[in-house]
């Protein structure tokens, strides 16, 4: 059965506990949590009062931060106090940073002593680290027992949380290595841990939670471990939380191709003054850079006075030379991303969209100049209209694809390379180098 | 110690093999891979015959599938054969699908039978599949068992690949559930499997790798089952597939908002004309859409003749309007990619970027207007100029922002809300705006 929208608000309002509890009962908490969001706060505490308490903690780990904090002011306290205490390290950190500190100290009062010294612990460390990603629940073993041995100790952990491999540690906590659990149970029962260990590279607390997601994914690792100096491990970042990470970069990524600044937290709830402050530095930025093309065309005037024509064509140059800059940038910023353009192949890049803009040039300069000649019967014009889209494609295609090879050269992110940017110095460009072949042609 | 391209062309070429081989088993697997790519195909084949049998497995598998065709062309066949046999079945699969079709026969020839009948059957799924992207290698126990049989049971399959959860079949082969090896270890050795084992989805063998990698990431789950029409477990899904589907995901978005077209299978190694023909088709279609902009220009021509420096500002305001418009569109898009905007946040949404369309816009309409003034010392220039610049960008926002939307709507990826297209459709509103104020005013 599915959970509808609709349908829940209708229980909802007709008190129908019962029908909801049954339905509730056979959906999963993900798709329960996706439901919650839709509904206004009101119901959505009636709703999540509804859930046993253990569906209650999955549901809340998958509601956004902001309806997490609404909820939890709701709710029963006893409730609200077992949910923390319940929550995955990481998560529950991470809501912590977001909740008014009177709130927070208000629950950390009532909270256990543990789990307490966790969102201490994880709290201090900055969001976008490995710190401030992993999460506190790990397996692990002394490096002096055998498998047998480790198997018992694991039982007597009582762990309720998933893992799939073991650290080994020593007397002093020390990080010495891991050991996937499929090894244990393979291995007789007499084996020392020490002997089937394997190395596992550790990152430290303060490392970008960037570099840990290359790492994960590069070596291909279930986890890797956060170590401080003393390389005693505090934690773990799983190849989960890289997913995120993934998704988070992305978008980072698409919003400097769109130069749009930096994402905020939630689009829909930042208020509009923010996001338009966010966006107009970049468009002044560009729009100060454009007065370039002002001068370039001030600078012509006398030509354009004698030839009023020659105005018809240039949105259609500069919009052509702008679109084959932004296709070679997107194209180099994404090669570059997922490495499959290193930066020693910057001149292989070049030539090869320096040849794409001439072949492409080509194609579109005629088009261009057919449309020209058609359509004002002048001759004169079609060439130099053809010519100028033939050269200002070539050096828009060659400029979209070093532009981003020489932020990254530079130390930048290759993806400030913007649409927007690729356009504005094109528009400059083309216009210089089609007024100049315009003058060269008419006399 | 680090492995440096330098260093090891140096040693190749002094075939100072003996130090070539310390420094190798030193390193990571994955580290040697992205050195081999680096050289020469000749110095590849002797650096690959170095390693020893069970790093050259490794490395092989993290080498593009173009190198790893070339090398096992010019291998020992022997080793060849030994390398085809012992890799990963996804992996293997997709190598196979690259093989030329004589090649592809040859090797198969000296295959284990096993092998062969996995090749054979991988082959069988489209790509961008579930069946396309699975592998073959699953740990399973019998429904019948208890935990401590179940222990007993994976140690006699003697398994070569790392595995987490074991599935639970019955004696047809069917997928009855599943079970963390944590499970397994910790609870008695007595007890049922089938007490303690859980549900989980699986997906069809022909589930597009998109849908796959949503499931997996929206449930957090390590892995799942891929299965045909009786329920019979083929194959599993992991999450380090969707990583690479995730970026290939991205990839592809990217193409699409740079109208770059399809993204080929390695951009460094595609022919030029060939990435020449995929560009080339948009920015026609686009260049003919833009005549639009030559007629609007032409149909005001005789208020351009009065009045030559209203053109000084054509590309600035274009511009700047095609600026705004890619900066909606993008955070628009990306919203719906990470399903932060949803398609019934329509009009929250259209609401949203006309308002930050009128703040921006009356912005850049100041700065814009003082220049046109102080420029041109004209007041009605600077008039027009601004408020033009105010109109056209709260269209070119409030379009950037909706056109995703519609395009979902209507069954589109709203990826294909090129920055092209929007600045397209922005140069012709955007000179329908000027000139239409420029008549009113300067009447």
């Amino acid at each position: 059965m599915q959970l509808l929208l609709p349908e829940v608000k209708e229980l909802l309002e007709n008190k129908d506990f019962d029908s909801l509890k049954a339905l509730l009962s056979e959906s999963e908490p993900v798709d329960i949590a996706s439901l919650i969001e839709e509904l206004p706060i009101s119901l959505q505490v009636v709703l999540f009062n509804l859930l046993d308490l253990e569906t209650s903690y999955e549901v809340f780990e998958h509601l956004d931060p902001r309806d997490e904090i609404e909820i939890l002011k709701l709710l029963d306290e006893n409730r609200a106090v077992k949910i923390l205490n319940e929550m995955a390290p990481d998560e529950r950190a991470d809501l912590f940073e977001q909740l008014p500190e009177e709130d927070a100290k208000h629950f950390l009062a009532f909270m256990e002593a543990e789990e307490v010294k966790d969102v201490k612990e994880l709290v201090k460390y900055p969001p976008e680290t490995a710190g401030g990603i992993m999460t506190t629940e790990f397996a692990w073993v002394p490096d002096s027992v055998t498998t047998g041995d480790a198997i018992d100790f694991l039982r007597k952990q009582e762990v309720d949380f998933d893992f799939y491999q073991v650290y080994v540690l020593n007397k002093r906590k020390q990080l010495l290595g891991i050991i996937d659990l499929k090894d244990i149970i393979v291995s007789p029962p007499s084996t020392p841990i020490k002997k089937i260990m394997d190395k596992i590279p550790s990152v430290p607390l303060n490392m970008d939670q960037e570099k840990v997601s290359n790492l994960i994914s590069k070596y291909d690792l279930p986890s890797i471990p956060v170590v401080d100096k003393n390389k005693s491990l505090h934690g773990i970042v799983t190849v989960d939380d890289v997913i995120d990470v993934i998704e988070d970069e992305y978008t980072e990524d698409a919003y400097k191709f769109g130069a749009a600044g930096k994402p905020p937290e939630d689009y829909l709830s930042t208020s509009t003054l923010n996001i338009a402050k966010s966006r107009i530095v970049w468009l002044i930025v560009l729009l100060l850079a454009s007065f370039g093309s002002g001068f370039v065309i001030q600078s012509f005037s006398t030509v354009l006075q004698k030839m009023v024509t020659l105005a018809i064509f240039i949105p259609l140059l500069l919009g052509c030379a702008g679109n084959a800059g932004i296709q070679a940038a997107s194209v180099v910023i994404r090669g570059l991303a997922t490495a499959e353009i290193k930066l020693s192949h910057i001149w292989r890049v070049v030539r090869k969209e320096f040849l794409i803009g001439i072949l492409v040039g080509i194609g579109l300069g005629i088009v261009a100049s057919i449309r020209a000649f058609a359509g004002q019967r002048a001759l004169m014009l079609g060439l130099t209209v053809g010519l100028s889209m033939t050269a200002a494609i070539t050096v828009a295609t060659t400029l979209g694809g070093l532009l981003p090879i020489v932020f990254k050269k530079l130390g930048f992110d290759p993806a400030l390379t913007s649409g927007p940017l690729v356009t504005t110095i094109m528009d400059i460009t083309s216009l210089l180098i089609y007024f100049s072949v315009a003058v060269k042609i008419m006399q």
